[in-house]
């Protein structure tokens, strides 16, 4: 049996409870972990290095870039952010399944290098439930929601590569509906060839036997 | 949503309990429809036609065949065998998911027709368990032992092509396994690419109020 975690990305429109469902499925499965981004950007009041986010300076994630060491990574309003790969391989190599809540960009890049992750997509119920959930907050103004909603737009074209699609309506289905999906990708075929070839051998060594 | 059924191949060696399998999933879960081959061998003791099989006079077979009214069919021991088309799609069309037990050249067939079916290929935890299994029955010869562990040789080289394999060691941890394996078909993506358009459509019309 193949003992590697699983490496899952998460996407979804901004608004949508993806951080809520992540924070949920990993308290409730501790197999589960949550891949660190690295960011250029400065912490935020409560922020603390390793949890949100590692901080890095300009000179230190462009090292890391040359050097191979994020899975993938994209410049956002002047900063970078990116996912170092050490921690993601230590965690799979470990049996821990790593969670990447990254936009569809990284997700297509994470494929390329690992064609077996799982790309998962979590949906609204419907568009209204979304401009709730934005306009719930509070702190947005209109006229970032309908740049929030304008972006979903955009973001919906590229849900249609990923694998699967997650409905976010109820916190706890949602977070059941996740770890399913995930625990199938255990039976792949493809991650179970060593297991395929064990039985062919043992068969080979019984017919022996018989003669 | 796709309100359409899935379709699922179960494959798997002589013996290791794909029929138990069956049996007990489509027992306790109503919503999986077992599909009944047709056949031109003669019924058995105790057999009832549509029930075990569609029992069919070779001409019946070959204008069925003619007629494109079987998925896949073959020819086994002088006798044809195959998958009444008209059962399957009337029950996927009614939204309930069909499962056809049949063997790898058959399975290769019904993907190629309709690309969304599930391929499973149920495996024993071992070679000794299958062959105990086989012994179990206390009808077959070593002779003929022995020949159904040469063809799991064979088909071992096939389940590489299937899409998720199970291990049938409990009945009931099988039994879930494949219903979580069915159930987790329903979210691909592929299925719900309406549902995808609608969100789009909803958030194009909350924007234009929104101007």
């Amino acid at each position: 049996m193949n003992k590697n975690g699983i490496l899952v990305v998460v996407s979804g429109f901004s608004g949508v409870g993806k951080g809520t469902l992540m924070k949920r499925l990993t308290e409730k499965y501790r197999q589960y972990a949550l891949s660190v981004s690295a960011t250029t950007r400065a912490p935020r009041e409560g922020e603390e290095d390793g949890r949100e986010y590692f901080f890095k300076s300009r000179e230190e994630f462009e090292r890391m870039i040359r050097e191979n060491r994020l899975i993938e990574y994209a410049s956002y309003c002047g900063n970078y952010y990116g996912t170092p790969r050490e921690y993601v391989e230590e965690q799979m190599a470990k049996g821990r399944d790593v969670i990447l809540e990254i936009e569809a960009q990284g997700a297509y890049k994470v494929k390329q290098q690992y064609p077996d992750t799982l790309l998962l997509f979590v949906m609204p119920p419907d568009a209204k439930t979304l401009v709730e959930r934005l306009s719930g907050r509070g702190t947005e103004s209109q006229e970032v929601i309908e740049s929030r909603l304008t972006r979903a737009l955009e973001e919906s074209q590229m849900a249609e590569k990923y694998e699967y699609m997650v409905i976010n309506e109820d916190l706890e289905e949602g977070v059941e509906k996740i770890r399913s999906l995930i625990e199938a990708q255990r039976d792949k075929i493809g991650r179970n060839l060593a297991f395929v070839q064990e039985i062919r051998t043992q068969l080979e060594t019984l017919l022996k036997k018989g003669e």
